[in-house]
């Protein structure tokens, strides 16, 4: 196969083009003003692929380009950038850098779905929570993840990395009021110490709106005053609180297991 | 009530003990020689008092020194030191140093307890991964922590600010070698995306080892080989993989779920 575009190189780390992407790769909400995000290693670019969304622009080290299954992965994109490992480097993000990024454009969504399972985020500020929750609900089948203002912002290179290519099956809107949550058509539903039945003791509500709240403070009152019910998760071994992704990842699951048991397969 | 005890007070940066407790802070294996950790923030300690554990050293900055609560809590401690916010902030691990923070005996354990629910970490490489479970563990009612010859410190001040506190309520063996379970008495279970059965099909054997393995790599395959049973967790969102700590929760409740099912409450 004849290659019909030739790599760029670029060897100054004042290139314009550098500079964008280190940007985009080291500000976490970078990609809001200019409208491309940062996808660092294979396994994001090809999550991305997968779900039918474009590459823009490959960065490769001159290590990454001698290798057939990543230059062929960064072919996919319209532009190919060939620069030095030590260049690569002062634009990545990670202690041990990958041999090849991307940018792409970032998917904004301004829609929330109505009557979808989703996943309500209410100012988490960890991106490994964020990341790791968003992963979660596109395994167990939820539609949609809905972040209110003040929550990590959910296209950030940490925010991807934890979301494991989760980001690309998703409808994500962030940046929402809780007026923005009145078309939801979904039953939210929160977890709280206090509630009175536990998890396993009721029937889901189907669609389901999971609603998770900040690491410190947890769901705002007026959110909390929205939810149509609360629940307590099991803790059998005492008053130990739960990680709020491992929480989350509890909940989906109590979810997609009643819809499993009420529609066996 | 009189104090029976004076602070001390200390201004160096070399003085020897801020340099063990910079090393414990900083180093994720020191305590494996020093036999003590470092815990940070007013959280761990009354976590680790709670479960009937003692402190052995008090650590505070002149503001912290100040505030009631926390001067009652150093107290606690048989020797109190007061330093300097900015010598206090060479030695804390956060981006956002605590006020104070303890020296505690490392609570070493060697035996593997017989026929509890447990948890076995097979070379778990994330510090906020390997928390978060114990936490969950904690939580769901297992018993104990087996960490295999590989896995990250499971004492190191990352994990333990992940864990919350779980640390003082589980037997935690670390080190250890396939060997070394043989005198578990509890079903080794593993969840592998091949395995025909999803986790809500079955019973689960009571009681249960859940076995986690590595971030990349997974479970090895001797491990894998001494499993009883082997589990999917059901993804009906498609095939996105969840995080080892996600996954972990998910089936830490549907053990519990299925003991507090059998037995109503």
């Amino acid at each position: 196969m004849s290659l019909t575009k030739q790599p760029l190189h670029i060897t100054s780390r004042d290139n314009p083009l550098l500079m964008r992407l280190r940007k985009l790769s080291q500000d976490a909400g970078a990609y809001r003003k200019l409208g491309s995000v940062w996808l660092e290693g294979d396994h994001l670019a090809r999550a991305c692929l997968q779900r039918g969304h474009a590459l823009s622009l490959a960065l490769l080290t001159e290590e990454g380009w001698g290798q057939p299954e990543l230059r062929a992965l960064a072919e996919q994109a319209p532009k190919v950038v060939i620069v030095p490992r030590a260049l690569f480097k002062s634009i990545s993000g990670l202690e041990s850098p990958a041999e090849l990024g991307f940018e792409v454009p970032h998917l904004a969504s301004a829609a929330v779905l109505p009557a979808v399972d989703s996943v309500i985020l209410d100012r988490l500020q960890d991106a490994g929570n964020v990341g790791s929750i968003l992963r979660s609900a596109s395994a167990l089948g939820v539609r949609q993840v809905l972040a209110l203002k003040g929550t990590a912002a959910l296209w950030s290179p940490k925010v991807l990395r934890a979301g494991m290519g989760a980001h690309f099956a998703l409808n994500l809107v962030e940046g929402l009021s809780l007026a923005d949550l009145d078309g939801l058509q979904a039953a939210m539903v929160a977890t709280s110490s206090y509630a009175e039945r536990e998890l396993q003791q009721l029937s889901l509500p189907q669609p389901c709106a999971w609603v998770l709240g900040h690491e410190g403070q947890g769901i705002s009152d007026e959110l909390m005053a929205r939810c149509a019910l609360t629940v307590r998760i099991p803790q059998p071994g005492g008053e130990e609180s739960l990680n709020v992704a491992s929480a989350a990842a509890i909940c989906l699951y109590e979810s997609a297991r009643q819809r499993l048991v009420a529609t066996p397969q």
